[in-house]
C-alpha cells in the first residue's frame, strides 16, 4: 500500500491576516490575534507526521505544479479569477465572503489546487494507490463565481474536471465530513448525475442557507447531492451512524470510479468552530471505511483533500489518524487526547440524532446502481 | 447602580505554560502554543471594556487584597496550601490535576481570590450594587485538598466564608453557568443547607465523574445542590429554558441573602474546550435575570466571579454583555458576532434538551423556602 | 513630586499588520510574526509599570481628548491628512514611508498626539509636575506631508504647537534620544531659533538622509538643531558623555520654558533594530539629568512621550527606570538584565566615539541665551 | 557541486520556555514572550529554503542518527551527561548557564550532534561536496561538564572527534563567526595543535569572562586558539577584513584537512542580542572565501553548523545566502533587507575596528605549516 503526500511550506504563507475567530481585525475586534484559518493548524499536522516517522512511510510528492488557468476555468468564471488576480498582486483583499488572503495569495492558492491534482494523476496512473493532500488555502466553499468561507478555489472538483479530461473517468464520489457544509461541489455537480456530492455536517451552520437535506440535486442530477446534517453536539456515535447508514450505502450503489474526501478536522471535540465531538478514532474509522469502498469499488483509488480543522492542538492527531489508515499502519501513534476525548458524556448516538440521519438515509434509494 | 470591577495585570503573569488545549506540550505534542487557559482571553475582555468605553462607567476597585493563610485555610486543607507554596517558592508545578502553575503562581492565585473578597466586602458594605471580578487564576474546580481543572483555589467559597465571618450572611447561592461541572461548590458545601450551589454545564465533560442531575446534596444539605446537565450542542434556548425553569425558580425558593455567579464563557458558541452554543445575548439575559432575583431577594447583593472561557475572538463580547447588564447600561456595545451565531441551526430549545432541563426541574421543590 | 501618566488600551489597537522586522510580510518575507512597532512593546512597559507597583505612584490621566483637525493642521498638510483619513475610514495602508496602519487607524493616531496635548497641558497647569505619555503610534518620524518609520502623527509637534497658543510658551527644546534620528521636529523647526531641536541616534540609519552634525538649522534657526550621531555600538559611556558634553550645556544655554522628550529605547543593548548598548541605568541617568535641567529653567516642566523601542523583553525595564526618575522614586525596582548588560564589553565611552561627540559639543555655543 | 543539508522538524520542537530574551518569565520578567533562542528563527530559515526554491537543489539527508552516548562521551563528562538526561527523562530543567530545556530535550540535543555527524560523514566520504547543517539546540557553547547559552551538547566537537575516529582526520579548523565567543571549541581543543580553534565575535559579550586575543591556546596548543574580538557596532568591513586578514590567512597557514564553521546569525544587523551589522552580503562573503580555503586545502571539505542568530526577520535571508554559496548558486534571491541594511552608517571598516583586528592578525604567524 503506498500512500501518496504532498505539503508544500509555501501554504503556510498564505495570509489570512490578524483576526477574531473568522471576522477580520477591526471595529472593536481587537488585532493581535491570527485569524482562525492560519498556518499553524496545517504546519503542525505536517510536523506531527514527520516527528512521529509517519512521514517515512509516505510517498512524498515534492514536485507539484499549479492548476493552470485551463484547468481552473473549467470549474471558476474567468470573470472572478481575474478579479481575485487583480487583488493578489496588488495587497490582497476578500475573495467574497470571509475569504481574506495577502499578495500573491492567488499563486498560492492556484498551487493547492495544483498539488490536489497532482497527487490525483499519481493516484490514476496506479503510482500510488491513495493520497493525502495536506493543501491550504481550502476549497470545499469556493464557488464558481466567488470565493467563501476561507477557500478560493474549488480545489477538489478543478482536479477532479482535469482527471476527467485527462483520464477519462466518469462516475466520482465526493464525501465531504468538513464540520461545515460541502456547498461548493453541490452546487458545482447540482444537476450532474455522474458526481455524487455527499456533505455531513453541522446542521445550519455555515453557510447559512444551504446543506438541508431536502437539497437533494435537480434535473438529471436529482437523488446525486446527499446532505446529513447533524445535529450540534454529535459524537463519535452520530459520525459512525451516519457512515454506516447513509454515506457507504450510497458509495455503494453509486459505485465511483474515483473517491475524492473533503477532510475537515472542525468536526473535532476541540475545535473552535464547529460544535460536534469526534476525535481521532472518529476520523480513522471513517477513513478505514471508505477506503474499504474505494477498494471494492475503483481499485482504491481516493483522494483526500485538506478542508478545515481550527484547533492547533488537536487537529494533528486527526491528521495522523487518517494518514495511518490510508497507509494501512498498523502501528500506530497514540493520540494523547483520546482518554479524556472518549469520555465526554453522550459521545455516543443519541436518539435525536439518528432521527436526523435516518432522514438522509432515506434518500439512498434515490440512487440508480450504474 | 454602582458595578464594581476588579482587573489586575498580574492575573495576566499566570503561567499555564505551552500546552497542547489542556495538556502540558511533551511526547507527541507539539511545543508552541498558549496553554487554552491563558492570558488573552481575559486580558481581551479587559481591553474591550476599556476601549469600548464600558469602564468608564465602573468602579475599579484597584486596591485588593491577597487573600490571608487564614482566609484560604477556611477552605482548603494545609497540606495542600503548603504543598502548592513549595512549588511556588521553586519553579511551579500541577496543582493536582491539569492546573499548571509558574513560579510565584501561589501569590497571584492568593491575589486572585482576595479579588474576589474584596469586591464582595464593597457589596456587602453598600459601596457598590454588584460585581464582576475579572479573577486569574479561575476557582470553581478547586477543591479542599487539590487543584484541578486550571483552578489553584476556590475563589467564590473562600471569598464567601469570609465575608460571613464579617458580615454574618447566612443563605449565599451559587449560580456557576461554566460550561464544566462546578464541582469544587458541590463538594465543599453538599452537606450545607444554607448554601445553595447550581451548576449547569455540558454534560459528563469535565470533571468527568462529577455533575449529574441525582447528585442533589446530602444529609442536611439535601436537595441544595442543582446540576442541569445540558446535552453538548445546547444553545440559547437551552440555556433560558434553564434558567426561566430551574434556576430562577430555585432561586426564589431559597432566598439569598447574597448571590455569586461563577461566570465561564465557554459555553460560548466559538469555544474551543465546550461544545455550547451560548453567545453574547445569553449571556446577557441570564445576567438580567440573576440580577433581578437578587433584587428581589437581597437588595441586588451579586458577586460576578470569573471562571473558564477560551474563545480570545469571543469571550470579550460575552463579559462586555454581562457587565453591561450588572450596570443596568441602556446604551449596548454591538457585538459583531451576533448575525452569525444567532443564526446557527438548533440554537433554539430541542426537545431532547428540555426533557434533560426537565430533570432538574423537577428538583427544585425540594428547596426549603427559608 | 507629581507625575501624570498617560495609556489608552485602544494604543495598543494600532494594527502595523505582519511583518519581517519593518518590511511588511511579501514576497520572500514570510508571514507569521508582528511587526518590530508592535503593541507589545509598550503593553508589557504599562503592565510592569502596574504589577511593580509603580502605577499605583502616578497621576493617572485617564480622560484624553483626540487631537483636532486644527491642532493636527498647525503642523501637517491638509492634504496628508485627508489622505490618511481616507485610508483608514477603509482598511488603512501605509502612511507613507514604512507607517503600515489599519483601519481606523487614524482615530487612534490622533489620540495618541492628544494625550500628548493633554499631559501637557497638565504639566503647564502646575496640576502634575512632569508626564510619562506611553502613546501609541510614535510620532517622531513624521513629517507634515508624510507619515515614516511608523509615525502618522508628529505627536510632540502637534502638542507643542498648542500649548504655545494655549499658554503663550515661548521657547521649547526638544531632546530626542531615540536610537532613529529625529528628523520630524528638525524639519518642522529648522528655522524656528525659539525651539531647540536635540537628536542623539545612531549615525546615519533612520532616515537614511538626515542626521547628519553639519544640519545645524538654518535661516533664523541656525544653530538650534543639534544632531549627536552616534558610532552604532555606543554604550553607556557615550550616552553619559554626549549628555554631559552637549545635551545638558545646550538646555542650559537655551533656557526652554518647557522640555519635551522623545524617549524612544532602541538605543537599548537588546533592541533588534538599533545597534546600540543603553541599558536602563543610561535611561535612568538621561532622565535624572534632564529632569534637573527642567528644574533650572522651567520649573520642572518635562514632558516624555514615548517613541521608538523594540525589545519587548527589555523595553519595560528601561521605561520603568524614566518612569522612576520622572518621580523621583527612592526605592526602585531592579532591572534583572543589569548583571549582564553592564558587563557587555566596550560599554564605557571609547576614544572613537568621544570623537564623534566632540563634533556637536564645538555647535553647543552658537545657542544664544535668550 | 552537491551541498548537503540537514533539517529535522523535532529540532523545532526542542524547548526553550517562556523568556524574556535569555532570561526566564520570572519574578518582574513578564511571561508571553518566547525565549530568544526559539524554534522560529530555525524553521523560517527552512521555510526561506524551500519556498524560494533553493531547497530543490540540496542533497537532503533526511536519515540522521543521534550521537551515541560513546560519541558524546568523547567530548562530555559522563556526570554532566548523566544529570541532563535525568532532568530530560522528568520535565527538563537548566543543563547549566541559561540552557533551559524540556521534557525530551536530550534525545533532541543527541538528534541535533547526530545530524552534524552524519553530514560530517557524508562530506569524509565524498557522497557530497559540503553541508549546511540547520541543527538546534546549538552547541558552540557548551563545555564538557556544562550546558551553556542554549548549549546543551558540543555538536561540532562531537561530529569531529567521531570523524576523526573514522577516517583519521588529522587537522581540523573551527571557524566560529556567530557574535558570541567560541568558547566551547576553545576549551575543548586549547592544548591541541591538529584543532586550530578561531572565533570572531563581539568582544566580551558572552561568555563574559572568554575571548580575549590573548587566550592563544597553551601547551603544544599555543598557537592553535584565534580569537578576533570586534567592537560592537561592526559592519560588513571589518567582518571582511577580519576573514581577509586573520582567518583565511591561519587557514591557509594551518592546512586543515575538514574545516567546520561554527555559523550564527547573530552577528546580524537585525539581531536582537548581538550589536554587529553584518547582512546577507556578509555572510555569503565569508561563506565564499571559507569555501574557497577547503577547496586550497581539503578537496572542499566543509561542514557548516548552525548556531545563533535570533532574528526571525532576518536570520532566513542570512542562511540562504549562506547555502547558496556552498551550492555554488548562480542565481541567487534577493535580500529585500540589503537596500535598507547595506546603507546604515559605518557599515564599512573604521579606523578603531581595524586596530582591534590587527591585534589578532599579529598572531596568525604562530600557527606552523604542518
Ligand atoms: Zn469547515
Ligand atoms: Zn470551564
Ligand atoms: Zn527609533
Ligand atoms: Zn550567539
Amino acid at each position: 500500500m503506498t500512500t501518496g503526500y504532498v505539503w508544500k511550506d509555501i501554504f503556510a504563507w498564505h495570509q489570512t491576516g490578524d483576526g477574531g475567530a473568522f471576522l477580520p481585525a477591526r471595529g472593536l475586534i481587537q488585532p493581535g490575534q491570527l485569524h482562525a484559518e492560519n498556518a499553524e493548524t496545517k504546519r503542525r499536522i505536517h510536523n506531527l507526521l514527520e516527528v512521529s516517522g509517519i512521514l517515512d512511510g509516505l510517498h512524498s510528492i515534492r514536485d507539484i505544479a499549479a492548476a493552470t488557468d485551463e484547468e481552473i476555468l473549467a470549474v471558476h468564471d474567468a470573470a472572478y479569477i481575474d478579479h481575485i488576480k487583480a487583488l493578489s498582486a496588488e495587497n490582497g483583499g476578500d475573495a467574497g465572503e470571509l475569504t481574506p488572503f495577502g499578495p500573491g495569495g492567488y499563486e498560492i492558492a492556484a498551487l493547492s489546487a495544483g498539488g490536489c491534482l497532482t497527487a490525483g494523476r499519481a493516484v490514476m496512473r496506479g503510482e500510488i494507490d491513495n493520497a493525502y493532500v495536506l493543501n491550504r488555502p481550502p476549497g470545499h466553499h469556493a464557488e464558481p463565481d466567488r470565493g467563501r468561507g476561507f477557500c478560493l478555489l474549488a480545489n477538489g472538483p478543478i482536479a477532479v474536471e482535469a482527471l476527467r479530461r485527462e483520464f477519462g473517468i466518469g462516475r466520482v464520489a465526493f464525501v465531504d465530513w468538513d464540520v461545515h457544509h460541502g456547498n461548493g461541489a453541490q452546487r458545482i455537480y447540482y444537476n450532474d448525475p455522474t458526481t455524487l456530492t455527499i456533505s455531513m455536517h453541522q446542521h445550519h451552520y455555515y453557510p447559512a442557507d444551504t446543506g438541508a437535506v431536502d437539497e437533494n440535486g435537480s434535473g438529471a442530477g436529482e437523488g446525486y447531492n446527499l446532505n446529513i446534517p447533524l445535529h450540534p453536539g454529535s459524537g463519535h456515535g452520530a459520525y459512525m451512524h451516519a457512515f454506516e447508514t447513509v454515506v457507504i450505502p450510497a458509495l455503494d450503489r453509486f459505485r465511483p470510479e474515483l473517491i475524492v474526501v473533503l477532510s475537515g478536522f472542525d468536526g473535532g471535540a476541540l475545535d473552535p468552530l464547529g460544535r460536534n465531538m469526534a476525535y481521532s478514532t472518529t476520523f480513522r474509522e471513517m477513513t478505514r471505511q471508505v477506503k474499504s469502498a474505494a477498494e471494492r469499488h475503483c481499485q482504491g483509488r481516493l483522494l483526500v483533500l485538506h478542508e478545515g480543522g481550527y484547533s492547533a492542538a488537536y487537529a494533528p492527531f486527526c491528521g495522523a489518524a487518517v494518514v495511518e489508515e490510508l497507509m494501512g499502519a498498523t502501528d500506530v501513534i497514540e493520540d494523547p487526547f483520546i482518554p479524556i476525548l472518549e469520555g465526554i458524556g453522550m459521545m455516543d448516538l443519541q436518539p435525536h440524532q439518528a432521527e436526523a440521519i435516518a432522514r438522509s438515509a432515506a434518500l439512498v434509494s434515490r440512487i440508480e446502481a450504474p
